[in-house]
């Protein structure tokens, strides 16, 4: 059934007020869609339907409301209820929750929750955020050397349900230091009285609690993995982040550098709901750096203009051509650093190739370069019947424009990441602000020379 | 052990021919750091590596390797061995091995892989690029209505060592038609005798073969599923996607997005292996386009500046402001475009939602294009000693500038998602260019109309 009648349906219920049968039909629905349902809801029949949920349905469905939602509902419920609905969430999930909260409410929802959840809760909250620490999940199982596969299954089974994942064990020595890993495959497969660490495997992959969350992402992506362990300085297993956590970082880094390859300063909130000022807020800084970058490069013009005056006719022939390279070099530019900093962040480029990089920009600019040259001179010549020396120098002008800006473009990022810096700052608005200046002493010089 | 010092032993091992040694140390390394170390190896030297390994080890050492040691080994050794390696690949990795070869050496190569692997090979190659089929997997573990757990975990444990994920088992009917899921987790705890289909979960969420890839991820990212079932028209289960493969997916389209948004036809090809012809042609089309736009922006300011040679010391004033205003003009549209192009993208906006971003936008736009009038004014007043009416010339074009961009950036992509186009094609670089001449036009008519 299509998701407009099924919510038709269930709207049918609540108008008629059949809260068993609701509860039914809520009963066979995913956590996500009811969430969904309850998002198209006003907030009084919300309220109502979200408490015929049972209890550990609703923690669910609490965990993928969005931020409004649950605000919404927060007002309506109490404390109380909300430190329950804590109290059952995962970890991660609770932890995710508590950080969009402002302090104070922070403290009276933790008031609610049990003992040992909050005392967990509170060690979370203190991991810096994009740590691996700040991200990951205590719901895992872990096993001493010693116990053998019967007595693991029948721990699995006595309290497998409430771990994120139990598809991968870990075995831990006295001290909870981290020894390997083990498939739960292998387990089932496995002779009932073998020793677990017979199974495991020593050599696994792990994060430690501070490692940045994009390191994390990067071994994840690199072994194939459905979840990292992640171990504190000593070693000891403190907890684990599973894929769907994974994903989240990963589209979370991609939104990240494509603001920032466009000028804007990063934001973790969604825009219909950031504010018209924060949003002027992040846009500002870039728009006025490039701003006062623009009006400099404003009088190489007049600069030069003058010496122009004395041949009105190319003046004004050069003066038509500044938008047109300067456009041309800003894209060179920026399709040049483009590729230099998707390469750095998926890892198919280091600083160190940065020669090599550079050989090849060099080679595919003079292609480009040559080949937009070419036109532009026909379309000189022939459209705008300007003379040869013009023409020349025009065409000049744009083939050392997309030579200068494929090789600045290539460069700064992969400077930039050799100095530790975020290579995304280095992409078209700083790039272009930069290769229009240099197209247009270019453009005089060649004119100097030739004219 | 770092992974120099492991290298460094490893290497050892191979110069002194200590074979045996050299086996032992790479079966307990992960497959994805054998083939980092073979990489590093010459090619005699990795081939004789390479054959040491044992068979299951070094299919999956093959499905990492990249495609130039690929290539290396296959000049190296028959048809027929990698014919072998091929049979014992997952296949969807083997599928995307051999979608890279030339059309006559995946013949060679499938002529030796056995006939039922060759069959569901030949079967997946006919899905479309970028199709859930083409990204799926048939390892995976099914069973008929009907079966117990008891019986459900005897098959597991006979065959469950060759599937991709046994972690969601799959209830099928005699026509292969797929009823429900089982999580692994749920089996395990279930009673030996209950039949299979009373854990299963009949309100699944399933990919169709022929979906866009796309639509794949964004199901996984919104249940934050590990493995996605794919069925075909009728319902039939397929094949099933695995979380690996959606990370894949996911950083890919991140990347075909990010290359979009700069001008540059997207590539699959890993920048460092795409020729320099490649490159410049995926350049050209994009640059030639906004090359003639420019000269086109060009003809503007030639027919204004006519008008303008009356008073030339406006006229040089105003030209000395036309790089910052398209500038600043273009950086407004690429932010506000950005914004709107990642929220389509991660599902944050949709077109309906048009009116309401543009609402946003022209608020933002308010607030930007004043604070940025304001600096320039005492700018051009007070570095500059302009005018006043150069000042209020410049500044009111500013604001009109910015607010024109800012709508058109956040208008024109979810205009071509309504049309059903790429919006990640409206970004800076065409923004940038129908903003060029906007920004022109509004200057010179308000040169026109204040002075």
């Amino acid at each position: 059934m299509d998701w407009e009648k099924i919510l038709e349906r269930l709207n049918s219920f609540v108008d008629a007020n059949k809260y068993n049968e609701l509860r039914g039909a809520l009963m066979i629905m995913n956590v996500v869609d009811i969430a969904g349902f309850l998002s198209t809801l006003e907030s009084d029949k919300m309220l109502k339907v979200f408490r015929i949920l049972p209890k550990d349905i609703s923690s669910d469905v609490f965990t993928y409301m969005d931020d409004e939602q649950r605000q919404n509902l927060m007002e309506k419920i109490g404390d109380k209820e909300i430190g329950e609905l804590v109290s059952d969430m995962f970890v991660d999930d609770a932890v995710d929750f508590l950080e969009e909260l402002p302090a104070g409410l922070v403290k009276r929802v933790l008031a609610n929750v049990d003992e040992e959840q909050r005392k967990v809760i509170n060690r979370f909250l203190r991991y810096p955020d994009y740590s691996a620490g700040s991200i990951m999940t205590i719901e895992f199982c872990d096993f001493h050397e010693g116990t053998t596969v019967l007595e693991a299954m029948k721990e699995l089974k006595r309290t497998g349900v409430d771990k994120e994942t139990i598809y991968t064990l870990y075995v831990i020595d006295d001290k909870r230091k981290l020894l390997g890993t083990v498939p739960l495959r292998r387990l089932i497969l496995a002779d009932d009285n073998a020793p677990i660490e017979s199974l495991m495997n020593a050599n696994f992959i792990c994060a430690e609690t501070m490692d940045d969350q994009e390191h994390v992402v990067e071994l994840v992506r690199k072994y194939d993995l459905n979840s990292i362990p992640v171990v504190d300085k000593e070693g000891r297993l403190v907890g684990i982040i599973t894929s769907d956590d994974v994903m989240d970082v990963l589209e979370e880094e991609a939104t990240e550098d494509i603001e920032k390859m466009n000028a804007l300063l990063p934001s973790e909130e969604e825009y219909i709901r950031t504010g018209v000022f924060k949003l002027a807020k992040n846009r500002l800084p870039w728009l006025m750096f490039m701003m006062i970058s623009g009006i400099f490069t404003g009088l190489i013009i007049v600069y030069f203009e003058k010496i122009l005056t004395d041949l009105p006719s190319i003046g004004v022939a050069l003066t038509a051509c500044i938008p047109m390279l300067m456009g041309t070099g800003g894209n060179c530019g920026s399709q040049a650093s483009t590729l230099a900093i998707r390469g750095l962040a998926v890892g198919e480029l280091e600083p160190k190739d940065v020669l090599q990089v550079l050989w090849k920009e060099f080679r595919v600019a003079t292609i480009v370069s040559v080949a937009l040259a070419a036109i532009n001179m026909l379309i000189q010549l022939f459209v705008f019947k300007r003379g040869l020396t013009v023409a020349l120098t025009v065409s000049a002008a744009m083939i050392f424009t997309v030579l200068l800006s494929k090789s600045i473009g290539c460069t700064l990022p992969m400077l930039a990441k050799k100095l530790k810096l975020d290579p995304a700052l280095m992409a078209a608005p700083l790039i272009t602000t930069i290769v229009d200046a240099c197209s247009l002493l270019i453009l005089f010089a060649f004119a100097a020379v030739i004219i």
